[in-house]
């Protein structure tokens, strides 16, 4: 299984865009023209000499230091399609167990060289990009360490090597008949050290739980000795220091194993899809539903733009008019807003979830119940990292950005983040739209797409980039959202950390790298500057 | 409503004890002679002055010098009885605003005194015991931050000053039609920071979730100044500073003002009692239900010694007689374990989630469903704190510890935590009895009760109560439960957190008391010794 070394997933899934698709696209934002690929060699041949003596640790030839050079963002990538990686690793380590891991860390100590912590390299915001600087860089892949080393049923707990993705993580589980049930977008390359290091959350943590739930115990391997956390259903025993591993992004040490709270596979899972004749309308059915305690294991709901380019790319011009028709016979419009909701659980939690559901979207004119567009869902659910590449083919860029807000602010959050990336494109055509998902009683997050025709050269495509994206950030966090809701803090986020973390708050988790880590070698510049 | 000033609540709530249970106890423990009974005017004739001027802030009369000097620990009643309260603070103050806290933080950092938060003084771990030492000691009151500031019923957030009371917090949300759904058993005099500061759980917490789910942000007042957390629905922005927050014991600073999740008052709560043939068919069907997800809003389990009790205490002999003819005709033999449990929500989420737990507890032999005795159970839900004064004047003290554990370890570690109770007693006669309550799908807490008939005098009843605590803290560590579930560690529990915070744990939670309070005034001694 041969990971593209410059972009998403593996060769073999990659899938043209269809023709509907770009036909749409050009409509709306004019033809583009894509920009050139450069090949890994000359990636490679670009690349400093390492700084780092040969060791039997860690490898130094430029192809591995390219690969493991960046993550996902989309800077990420215009880097890694130039051929122009920037800043590498000097080296990097693949550790098969706990005491390589120690080595590693003796030998950063020693020379004084800096660790960063690698699981998929999926993260979308720097997490795992080396910084410039005097000192030497060893990325610490943690991919040969994904063994399930035991399962308590009784307690329903697992103990993991942290390197372990996602597919491999449910195989092993699944085979036992069980599951964890933590499925993000980047499910198929991410690992749960990283979904731990980074708070990630699953599309259905409503039913299993973020991973903050998930996480029971570990051990991380701190510059200063491994620290090792209990294992208890709930403890008043003061802070509860998993909190302090969750989110630390490497900046404490590397996570070498943890523990998860695991569950017998789900005798049942629905996915459907629900039509609302508006946002508002579908905004506080779903809230109404989570604040009900009605158990769902996943809700989502696509805004009236996202909802028409969603169906428009899915579905085969005549089945699309034929739901079109429907829909305005429904009452619903011409602009509907799509819900997609799943439930989990025995025959008889699903059939009393689901009719609880119904009954509330009624109230809110929701209609349909569409078993075949939500096993769409359920079938291409991780498929929208791969369709960068066919849009990268055809000349466009396509990013993400995430927060979460409590109930009161989402409409105008919505509505800003929206505006304020199509001020920053001023006139580069820009299309982009939102859903909101992982539903809380006191709010949810939204997730915002936006596509835009590539510049002319590498260089203007990132600084048109990099206004959009600092317009977004100032958006969210001046609308009342936090900076991220799932992906993380890394490098991009970190200059908006202060909107949510205060400088008392910021002086105390920094007081905790210095005691962990005094020579300040794990992953530095990721989450939070130094104070 | 006027305080108990050497014990629990109001006067006018205590009960005698019931004849039966005075002849239980006799035939159980031997007769015993109860303790004397200093006077307050006692109690504060004996302090040595404050060793702080007259000033405005703070009141230093001996009488409430006293009266804040101890919690509700078995030693706390021993020394206020005997009238010998020991250390006791050097001054008391009552803020009644966010300027006045800032005032007495300042007066104590130019000054070097300790600041101790005092909440409702309900700890039965030590928490607001002064240390002996030669910094003077203010403690600091909370009562007359009491408000409720503001109510969010979109977002379900209410934001309260935090020295409210339980009674006080749900009384203004109830007006309104909410509720926080946080009920301990201290609830009727512990407040809302009390309950933060010590991660504390409430009796419906499976429903409405412990205080780490309930607390979204707040100000917390520190010597470096006041730290302020966000309000997300969740975030993925770095370490969780919530949580280091829960649990710290007011050695961070003191909480002026929380934001608390709240919900609608539930349609209905329904409490009912089931009895199943023995502990172990019991803690089977409470393990099935909360790893099925079925929805319990609480559920405990009595084990059969503390069924019987708490049925001789609660049930005249000709209705005790005729249950006890009904266990053998059901096949529930002569010592059934007790479930008490409860449905809140909707008319049809309570019939539907009481459907799933009937089912699942008639699997394992479960019998009944007794409206009447859960109905008996909520309306004598905070009444075990009035029991100690009943029993202290038969001459009967009581005490009691918890701990959670996984699954897998709750039988052992029953057994064992009673048994080192018992070899530890020796020669004096000791009633103990447990039950399982505050239910997890990875495993539940254990609170056991435990009464001995008082010593010769205050010394000899405190001397065999300190070895029967060291035992049981022993016996929970080594059995691998918490040293608290519930009750948080204080001094009582600090020389057992090494079990489950390892060296670099606490290292790094001390470099958080260091960074935010460098004279180390606050609350020193409590939660963990100084590194």
């Amino acid at each position: 299984m041969e990971k593209v070394w410059n972009g998403w997933g593996e060769a073999h899934k990659q899938k043209p865009l269809p023709a509907i698709a770009h036909q749409v696209l050009t409509q709306l934002l004019g033809s583009a023209t894509p920009l050139p690929e450069a090949s890994l060699e000359q990636a490679a041949s670009r690349l400093p000499p390492s700084r780092l003596p040969e060791h039997e640790l860690y490898h130094i030839d430029a192809e591995t230091r390219v690969r493991y050079a960046r993550g996902q963002s989309l800077p990420d990538w215009l880097a890694f399609k130039a051929g122009e990686v920037g800043v590498a690793p000097d080296a990097v380590a693949f550790p098969q167990n706990r005491d390589q891991l120690e080595q590693l860390l003796a030998f950063a100590g020693k020379h004084n060289a800096i660790l960063i912590p690698y699981g998929g390299g999926t993260s979308v915001v720097g997490h795992i990009n080396p910084c410039a600087g005097d000192q030497a860089v060893i990325t610490v892949s943690m991919e040969r360490m994904n063994r399930l080393l035991s399962l308590d049923t009784t307690s329903q707990l697992a103990w993991f090597e942290a390197g372990v993705r996602g597919p491999d993580l449910e195989a092993q589980l699944n085979a036992r008949g069980y599951t964890l049930g933590h499925f993000p977008q980047s499910f198929e390359w991410s690992t749960l050290g990283g979904w731990i290091a980074s708070r990630s959350s699953g599309q259905q943590s409503l039913h299993y739980g973020r991973i903050e739930q998930l996480f029971s115990s570990g051990v991380v391997h701190t510059p200063q000795g491994p620290l090792s956390l209990p294992s208890f259903p709930a403890s008043s025993a003061g802070p509860d220091w998993r909190e302090m591993v969750l989110g630390s992004e490497g900046r404490l040490g590397i996570l070498s194993e943890a523990e998860v709270r695991v569950q017998p596979l789900p005798e049942q899972e629905r996915f459907y899809v629900t039509f609302f004749p508006s946002w508002r309308a579908g905004l506080a059915a779903i809230r109404e539903i989570a604040q009900r305690n009605v158990s769902a294991s996943m809700m989502r709901l696509s805004h009236p733009t996202e909802t028409s380019t969603h169906l428009q790319l899915a579905l085969p011009q005549p089945k699309l008019g034929r739901l079109q028709r429907l829909f305005r016979l429904l009452g619903l419009g011409d602009e509907p807003a799509m819900m997609t909701w799943g439930v989990s659980g025995s025959g008889r939690q699903v059939r009393q979830s689901r009719r609880a559901i119904k009954a509330i979207a009624r109230r809110y004119r929701g209609r349909l119940a569409l078993k075949g567009l939500g096993d769409h869902w359920r079938k291409n659910r991780y498929s929208a990292p791969y369709l960068r590449q066919s849009l990268w083919q055809h000349g466009y860029l396509v990013d993400t950005f995430e927060t979460a807000a409590n109930w009161d602010k989402v409409p105008a959050l919505q509505v800003q983040m929206e505006a304020a990336l199509k001020r920053a494109a001023g006139d580069t055509p820009l299309l982009c739209y939102t859903h909101l998902s992982h539903v809380y009683k006191q709010g949810c997050s939204l997730y915002t797409t936006y596509v835009f025709p590539a510049q002319a050269d590498f260089q203007a495509s990132l600084a048109t980039w990099q206004k959009l994206k600092a317009a977004a950030s100032t958006a969210v966090v001046e609308g009342g959202g936090t900076i991220s809701h799932q992906h993380g803090v890394g490098k991009d986020h970190s200059p908006y950390l202060h909107h949510e973390k205060d400088p008392l708050t910021q002086a105390g988790i920094q007081a905790v790298f210095d005691r962990y880590d005094p020579q300040g070698i794990m992953n530095p510049g990721t989450l939070m500057e130094r104070l």
